[in-house]
Formats: structure tokens, sequence, C-alpha cells
């Protein structure tokens, strides 16, 4: 597998266009606007060339995007067994063949998470130490964004998922942000009696361990993932899905009361456009498209899902994701930084499982 | 323990008004607002004399409101069996008595949740057939509010407790909003794939069977607490005391960007200006003092725990909750419920389990 592109060529970011609830005519306005916002990667799109082809030739930015015309697309409703079995003409398993193959250094879907996960680990396989993956998600916050892990993979995670979970969550918001030491959290309840379950003490206790060098702060609660008060925060795929729906559900909610409080009066109307610049600013803020793209982390390459019913804008971000993922050598990142906490603190790590 | 106040008396409040984090005012002034916006309850105060006289002779509302005299107060720290054992004399233990000894036909507390719980179930017992209480959660939706439980009663819960957390549910949503037959929905994650726990899924099935009279509707997802899609969300006490403070953070969130948006530019803040009317609303609708109040679901009696960190306003709300409970005899209600659901179907609910 190609690490990264050679120095001085851009990325290649494979796009499965097929399966997702959106069409494909999202996804080729996404990479367009992509193309357009500055990222540097050149796309292939994986599908069917008869859609795909008068798509992308209405789009001036993606003049020279190549196709690699695939015979089928998986479907959201395909059991990701029945995918691995007969699905190999399939434009998701095509595009994860060619990031196995190096003619792509990443692959951005919008089709059947369960499907794609299971490609990506049967062809790409898992980074060494590394059983179960985990997705990423994205929030805004007051002052940048936080990422939440696992939020769909793994219904339950035991105490050695989380670890790993967190070791992998700082490689990836230090890849994605640049920042050295990006400070880590373990999502609990907070109320003195409870303090959670067995298995997220345990958590906490073998991250301190095992990885000294993490800024790793111990627990944090639902409400710290908008106040940004953390750069990762840790839980299983069940507790992390919920979170996030509900903050997105109350984030809505306020949105709703907002276009209330808008259009409520004739003197509401009136002020709405003096504001009209600060609302179109507090429009984007809340724009779920900012935060699109969850990243299948363990798994050996860069796979980027994006939401099935995605809009273009929504597509764009994860391409730009994907782009800057492979610019900063992130897989390569994940791998080492889970050597380095596994050879300093192998021990300690099983030992405590 | 007397029901309900004799025809024609008012309800009896008892307020248990120490070992809060806002402190004792806020509880004065929250029951002196109740009063103010006609709650027909009398106010019995528990608590230090000699702090609490002079707070209600400030408050012309509360004139004539009876203190009993307390020598101590349950801190924020003491662990619920400290309590037990050497709490007697603490205005939590006292008021929790009163309602044991019918002089206060609720509590209202803002006090150590663990604490209030534990003295709650020692002194009112449980009622027959659950096991463990839960907490209820309200949060506001498009259309009203929607009850969320468990949220912090019980960290994990088996199928059996989340069976009995939909039945009590329904009953405590029809008591405080007098709809005959609320809608009741499973915290879930939604991905095809997953679909949540097995337990999960058997307490679906179970419901189903043990109370075919309920409309429930099967499984929700976060994003759907916020929707309102339902009445009543059942889930454990940590999945939903993440989800609820998920939902609390992202508005807060919003909140501040709206803050930002009224002020970010002249023009803007002379649009605010316009939009006064509108935005007194907003800032109502988004204001957490409108949903304060967590009901112990299970305990033979009514016990609401206000939030430790409350204002007046929020104190106010969970007074009101509690006059209005005790006033559609809430506590008998939720106990007949229980015992109907169990005669019609115990066999169903003990072959499940």
């Amino acid at each position: 597998m190609t690490e990264t592109p050679p120095t001085g060529s851009a990325a290649i970011i494979g796009v499965d266009a097929m399966g997702t609830d959106a069409g494909p005519a999202a996804l080729v306005k996404g990479a367009a606007l992509a193309r357009r916002d500055g990222i540097a990667a050149e796309i292939i799109f994986f599908g069917d060339e008869a859609v795909l082809r008068p798509l992308i030739d209405a789009e001036r930015n993606l003049a020279g995007a190549r196709i690699e015309h695939c015979e089928a697309a998986v479907a959201m409703t395909d059991k990701p067994m029945h995918v691995l079995r007969r699905g190999r003409d399939t434009s998701m398993w095509k595009s994860i063949q060619a990031q196995k193959e190096g003619r792509v250094h990443a692959v951005v879907s919008g089709g059947n998470t369960g499907a794609l996960m299971a490609v990506s680990r049967m062809q790409l396989g898992m980074i060494p130490g590394i059983d179960r993956p985990a997705v990423t998600a994205l929030w805004p916050t007051p002052r940048g964004r936080v990422v939440v892990l696992d939020v769909g993979a793994n219904v339950e995670a035991t105490e050695h998922e989380l670890v790993r979970f967190a070791i992998m969550g700082e490689a990836f918001f230090r890849a994605l942000t640049g920042v050295k030491k990006p400070t880590v959290g373990l999502l609990n309840v907070g109320a003195e009696e409870l303090k959670g379950h067995e298995l997220i003490r345990t958590a906490a206790r073998v991250i301190r361990e095992a990885d000294p060098d993490m800024a790793f702060t111990g627990f944090v609660e639902g409400n710290d993932i908008s106040l940004g008060a953390v750069d990762v925060v840790v839980t299983d795929g069940f507790t992390g899905n919920i979170a996030l729906k509900s903050a997105e559900g109350a984030a809505r909610l306020v949105g709703g009361w907002i276009k209330d409080a808008l259009t409520g009066s004739l003197p509401a109307k009136i002020g709405a456009l003096f504001m009209m610049g600060e609302l179109a600013r507090l429009k984007r803020r809340i724009d779920p498209s900012n935060v699109n793209g969850g990243v299948f982390l363990g798994v050996n390459g860069v796979v980027v899902k994006s939401h099935g019913s995605a809009d273009e804008k929504g597509v764009a971000a994860a391409i730009g994701m994907a782009s800057s993922l492979v610019g900063k050598g992130f897989r390569k990142q994940v791998a080492q930084t889970v050597a380095l906490v596994f050879e300093r603190a192998g021990k300690t790590l099983e030992a405590a499982e």
C-alpha cells in the first residue's frame, strides 16, 4: 500500500459515488466544491459511468476527474457479510481495493456503514495491536471542534477497547489539527454516588498507567462535549451515538426556536433584516455539514464515512478531511503512536485486562 | 400515609431548604414565586430557623409559611449510608419523615441526590412490584415536554428494570399532563447492523407483551428526544444522564452563538432592539429552569429533586410540579398502573426475565 503520495504529488482521493441516500449528484457536487475550496487532491469517482459522466462534466472544478466504472452498488439494507461475499463488483469494494493497491490514498463513501467497515477491514486489515475499529465524529465547540469516538462501530466496548480508542483518538486529533498534546477524557456520569460503570473506571486507570504522556483529564460529562472541555471524548459506540444524536436534536430544537423568534412578529422580521450578516454566520455555525465525516480508526488505511444524506457542503467537508489526513500522514501517525504506547506499556496493558 | 389532601384542602409541600449548592435563599424565593404564580399548596420549610425565618419574612407571598426547625443538613459529599445511619436530625430526613407521617403530601429537595433517594426509599418504601426507583427528567420539544427516565438512579438497568421504567414513566406522564395515552419509546441506536444491546431488544419485546395497551412505539434515537417523537423516553441511568447532559450542552452552545450573533455588529445590535419581544420569549424557552424537577418513580410517595444549583425559577417549577402531582393523585396512579399491568401480565413479565 502506498503510504502517502510521492513528494510533490497531490493526494488521490477515491470517492465511492453510489449507494447513498442523497444520490450521486451530492457526491459529485461535493467533490467540485472541495476542489473549488482549494483542496489539492486529485479525485477518482467509483460508480456507474453513465450516471457519473454527465454530472462530472457539468462541474468546471472537476475537469480531468477520472471514473472507474463499477457495475453494482451496495444498498443501505445489504448485510455486511453479503457484501463481503458477493459485493466485489460494487463501487464500495472497488474504491477500497484501489486504496489497497495504492491507486488512491484515501476513500470517501456515503454508503452503508457496516458494509464499508467490513470491506475496509477485510481489504486493508487492521493496525497491529488493534482488534476492533472505532468511528470518529466531529462536533463544534466554542473554541473549535471536539472528536467523539466511538460513535457506531461497537455497541459495547471493553476496558481494552476504550483504552485503544483513547490512544487512537489522540493520534487522530493530532493529525487532524496539528495540536501536539490533545486533551482526552472518558465520557461518564458525574453524580458522586454513581460514577459510572466499573469498566470505565478501569479504563481510566489503564490509560494513566499505559500512556503517562497523554494529556488525559479523567472523566468528562455529556455537557462537556459541546463545551469543548477536552479535544477527544472517548466512549463506547452506543453511548457515543446517543450523546451526539441527543446533541444534534437539541441544536436543531434551539435552531427552530431561533426561526420562530425571527419570524414571530413584524418588528422581529424588521430586526432580522438588520442582522442578516450575523444570521448568515449563525446559520453556517449550526450547519451540520461542518462536522460531516467519520473516520474509521484502527483500519490500516484512510476511510472517511460521509453521512448518507449529506449535501454537497457535507461531502466537501468529508473530502477535505480525507485530503488533509493523507497530507499529514495520518495512517502512519496512528500506527506509530499505537506501536509506541504498546512497546512502552505492553505489560501494563496486558496485565490490566 | 395520607394519600392526598382531604377534599377542599390545599396540598402541603415540604421544602427541604438546606444542603443545596445555591443556598436556602433560592429555595425560599422559589417557593414565593410558585405561590405568586398561583399554586394553591401550603408550604412547610425544613431547615435552620435562624437562617430561614428572615428569608421567609421578606417574602409577601409566603405569609404564614411554617418552618420545622432542623439541627443539621446533608452535605453534597455525604455518603447515602452515612445519612441513613446518622442523618435523622437533618432537614432532608425530617422532610421525608413528615411525608411518611402525612403532615406533608410531597417533598421538594435540592440536596444530595443519592442521600435523598436512600432516605426516601427507607422511610416511604417502594411501590409493590418495583425494586429500584428511577429518576425522571423533563426536556422541551417543539410541542411541549418529553420525559426521559432513568437519568441517574441506576447506572445499569436490566430488561426487568427497563420494562418497569416504561410502565412508571407512562403513568407519570399521564398524571403530569392529563394525556390519556402517552407514547413511549426505548432509547437505542439506529444503524441497522447495530441496533443496540440485546437487553434493549428483549425489553422492547416484553413491554409489547406485558402491556399491549401502552402506546409503545419501539426504538427511538437520541435526536428523537428534542424532536418530541414520543412523550416518554426510556433508558438506563447512565445513558439517560449522558443524553440529557449532551443535549443541555448543545443547547448552551447554540445559545452562545445566538448571543454572538446579537452582539456581533452594530446593525445586529440595532436589529436585536426590534426583536426584543421575540428574544425574551426565546430566552424563556432556552431557560433550563423550565425543566427543573426530577421525580423519584417507584418510591411510595412524591419526592421531587430540584437541581442543586437551580435558581428561584427552577425551584418554583419543581414546587409547581410537586403540587400538580399531589393534586392529580400521582402516587396512587402510578401504583395502580403498576398493579394493573402486573396483575394482567405477571406471568409474561416473569417468564421473560
